[in-house]
């Protein structure tokens, strides 16, 4: 495709070139915009249609001096994968010979004490192989998390079950508490979306709630409009609207356009210990100018509409959004031309949105 | 997040309906909408406002019915990644100490011939350390390339240079003729462009090229508006506004509008034999309906406007698109929503999207 062909003779001077790729010279009938000695844009001299373009690049690339834009969605990337290289800390859980999950050699000892559900193998810990059916396991698991809930080993109990399998198109091997998930280190699903608005002026504003300081989780912190966790038995898409019309009020005909968008997934340590491993499905929802979200039970203390210059900014700054909203608003980021490919680092912040297994 | 509290004694009916997860019941007050008893859309019953999202998911599982779409979707990835595996074929090509290659070993007995340039190493095939500076480098490679070339070894020259390193923003230690890119199996990057277009009832519609029947690498065959690989010097941003106008005359008022988001990453055996390892900066271009991109070289032979659900057929179906511009398209088509969450598969098929090292 390329036919600006160039002799060997001229490689001292494509590689002097080559070093200077933070300070590319335009082309020929271009303007490029530069900021900190950054080209971000070209545009072709003149065009007056590109203002608007030129004004967004301009607050991008102010946000990247003064915060180090890419420097800093790493730290938040990083953040959510504190598990990377800890996968030996914790014995695998099998079912019928299968691994689907990782635990503490502490949790596994206090469900050892229940020898006719976990037997001990010569890795890990497995589910005694007399429970040969989901309903079986999911009954006899239950009933030793009960247990260990009234001795406190649980905490944070939901009331809510989770499938617990080697992939989300799997079969569930068995249902489990969604409080035990990171317990026992099975995979974990949930929905997040991007509530959105185009404005009049071509700029973007997005949805950003502040989770309710009485909260058991990031009480306080900045969040997506509308998120939740994947519970069994309905699709993520049903997901979506439910979600929508009891975290923030929109009315199921608005929430219907949410559109997938792929998935971010990652491994941490979860406040329990155990492993956390997250597959968050992504969803972008553009919502109109005069609709706005209403907190519905409490959850949510207040909703902001941000241009999505300032949350590209809080959200490098670290410390205002909770984490997997951050790498979720970063995924957001990289889909809709926030951060340019010449920015260093680019495509080992992309790469990082699913550093967990994606499956 | 989710309310929607269950006892544990009703894990076996919660079960029953994981298990139909492709038979999901709406919820109340909602119509699902089914296609070949998978339900891919919830709505509301009776709003008019989503007749026309109906029809976009109705095109959408027409399409998948007939042409099992993420299966479809799936042998494409595969095919960019058909090295998957193969890496212990080919042997390390470092440049002071760090591997920046993969070479035939055939291919690096030829090299071997020049002892003043490669030497072999225990594991591989290293550049000589009396080489100090990346302009020294360049110039003993493109000596010896060049007499391979005269040989017939290195088919298909450009007279254009690719970078060699180990990530797109590490200093190049090299750089090196583009027709031996996968000959020396060094990461390569270009720039792939979706052309797209909104038309007035909502839909959406992607320009299409296909290659000049005379053209040496895939002839025939079906294109994205714009693709090219990524020279040194200039950044992909630069490139992006080039290549449009060289390949499709889109001016450059217009290709500015191009709006980075991701990349795309796989790792596949040449047909020269050696590893192709690409990296594909991917930009979404959203044109205006009246305008149409012209052929300007020969390269192309015509330019389609086919609206996004044909494409995405076509691609499913394989064989008509350059594969690696097919899984960029799979990347459009999850990206803004055309691929759904519960298609089995869909984590797996996202996951393949950057198989390659991506960075």
């Amino acid at each position: 495709y390329i036919r600006n062909s160039r002799s060997i003779g001229s490689s001292a001077s494509v590689l002097e070139r080559s070093r200077a790729r933070t300070r590319y010279k335009g082309l020929q009938g271009f303007l490029t915009y530069n900021t900190g000695g950054v080209t971000t844009g070209v545009f072709f001299s003149g065009s007056p249609d590109l203002a608007s373009q030129v004004r967004h690049r301009s607050f991008v690339m102010a946000a990247k001096t003064a915060n180090n834009l890419v420097s800093g969605f790493r730290k938040c990337v990083d953040l959510c994968n504190d598990a990377a290289g800890l996968r030996g800390t914790y014995i695998p859980f099998e079912v019928e010979g299968t691994t689907v999950g990782f635990i503490l050699p502490s949790f596994a000892s206090h469900l050892m004490e229940h020898g006719d559900v976990f037997k001990a193998t010569e890795a890990g810990l497995q589910l005694s192989s007399d429970l040969a059916t989901p309903e079986a396991r999911t009954e006899a698991v239950a009933n030793v998390l009960a247990g260990l809930r009234d001795c406190g080993l649980v905490p944070g109990w939901r009331d809510e079950l989770f499938p617990v399998a080697t992939s989300f198109s799997a079969e569930p091997a068995l249902l489990i508490e969604r409080a035990a998930a990171s317990l026992f280190g099975i995979k974990a699903y949930g929905v997040h979306i991007n509530g959105w608005v185009r404005r009049q002026d071509g700029s973007r504003a997005m949805w950003v709630a502040r989770r309710s300081r009485t909260k058991q989780t990031w009480p306080g912190m900045l969040d997506h409009i509308v998120a939740g966790g994947q519970p069994h038995g309905i699709s993520p898409t049903e997901n979506v609207v439910k979600e929508c019309g009891e975290e923030a009020g929109v009315p199921p005909a608005l929430a219907a356009a949410a559109r997938p968008a792929g998935a971010v997934s990652y491994e941490c340590v979860n406040t329990d210990g155990g492993l956390k491993r997250d597959v968050m499905f992504v969803y972008d929802l553009e919502l109109p100018e005069g609709f706005a979200p209403e907190p519905q039970d409490g959850e949510v203390e207040e909703f902001f509409l941000w241009p999505v210059e300032r949350v590209m900014q809080v959200v490098a700054e670290g410390g205002h959004y909770k984490p997997n909203c951050a790498i979720v608003i970063i995924d957001f980021l990289m889909r809709h031309g926030y951060v340019a490919p010449e920015e260093e680092g680019y495509l080992e912040l992309l790469a990082g949105l699913r550093q967990g297994e994606c499956s």
